[in-house]
């Protein structure tokens, strides 16, 4: 049996604001850096153990990884980086606020655009400031992947080609593999595993720094699946994730 | 040109507690994390950036890059951890405060222990809790260059391999490379690069936090090498560490 586990980053600036952050790279808040020292905590105590970390090439996420290990004791472990685990691209919504947002679109046109599997927010253009084409980090990333906006459906597609290349190969060599990313990109690897519907997984929301924990048969497909820790903290974050972006 | 900067982690609470630290994994303390913070500053006033990380499987040689990495805002670089950038082992002198060992001991023998390049300290035996050979950080390590003490010599020959197998190559390749390591495997490289005699090399402080700039021609042959930032106080700070383990 084969275990891997997620974590989303702890709460950011941005979430805290209420704001689309997307690829833009903001900080935890002092309470997402406890949320990830916390998570770091109870997986030391629950006893896991880890032999490879993968994160986002955001500091959210890095930092909420590095925090992890800390309190594992385990910050000589190796982490790779990828921008195919980054957030969803949220184009040209990104710094905005997503209350104000609603009020100026309306609350449905929000939610269309923060929930629909298939439709994405109005992109990123070229010459805004925003785009981060030309940083240092995405400089490997092909003209034709690198995003201006993304729906769900296309953070799917660019998240899978990094489980297919790393993690699941990874995990098939006998590693434990610890994943700290971002709310759409641990949607898409969970879409993925358990097979859930277009239509479902814009419904499932994920709390900030409580680990995810999924156990793979052989051919990599979840046996089961469950957060650690305390179950009724983890759905009342998820339901403070959902409530995010209503106008009122 | 190829650029490589060396950096010894910050003050760690051996140091501040005079004792022998060799493997054991302690922490920076608050100048420690202070120093690296202000390394990374300097670096990132100065124009540095780099496309590659070193460090050792040591926690207060990792926390130095991290924060390093974090005030340059590259998080996201790749870091590559390797016991043979650790610090030199101490053998059975590891724990034990210095200026004691040299009561105990005399001034001339914890001398010897010290900067002989050749005589190494008593070993630690097998059943001594401080042997850390079944930690996992090194199951891949072989029981043959396992040390259980170590003279400045068996750093340099445990050294140089990764600097030929890693470092040498990612140079090579037009990588900018940085190297977070401690103050004896630091010197294991600056006597290769230098070429320094074996008597003149243990006479060579290393200062805590100060990045440490080697520009190398085509064969990896130092043209110049300078301490970043204020001079005088690289030169205090070397004194300071050149100071430690005298009885009085």
């Amino acid at each position: 049996m084969h275990k891997l586990v997620l974590i989303r980053h702890g709460e950011s600036t941005w979430n805290l604001e209420n704001r689309f952050t997307g690829w833009t790279d903001v900080d935890l808040t002092p309470l997402g850096l406890e949320q990830a020292v916390q998570a770091g905590r109870l997986l030391k105590q629950e006893g896991y153990d880890f032999d490879l970390c993968y994160t986002s090439v955001l500091k959210r996420a890095t930092r909420t990884l590095w925090h992890v290990l800390d309190e594992m004791d385990r910050t000589w472990l190796p982490v790779a980086h990828s921008w195919r685990l980054n957030e969803r691209h949220y184009g040209a919504l990104q710094g905005l606020n997503k209350a104000e947002t609603a009020k100026k679109f309306g609350d449905e046109q929000v939610l269309v655009w923060r929930r629909s599997y298939d439709t994405p927010p109005p992109a990123l253009d070229e010459a805004d400031p925003r785009w981060e084409r030309s940083d240092r980090r995405y400089v490997k990333v092909q003209d034709a992947e690198f995003p201006r906006t993304e729906c769900l459906k296309d953070t799917v597609a660019r998240v899978l080609p990094f489980w297919n290349e790393s993690i699941a190969p990874a995990l098939k060599a006998g590693k434990r593999v610890l994943v700290a990313a971002h709310g759409n990109s641990m949607r898409a690897l969970v879409k993925y595993l358990d097979d859930i519907p277009d239509a479902d997984i814009v419904g499932l929301n994920i709390p900030n720094g409580i680990p995810l924990v999924y156990e793979l048969d052989t051919q990599l497909k979840p046996v089961r699946h469950y957060y650690l820790g305390d179950a009724e903290a983890a759905a009342r974050a998820a339901a403070a994730v959902a409530a995010q972006g209503r106008s009122a």
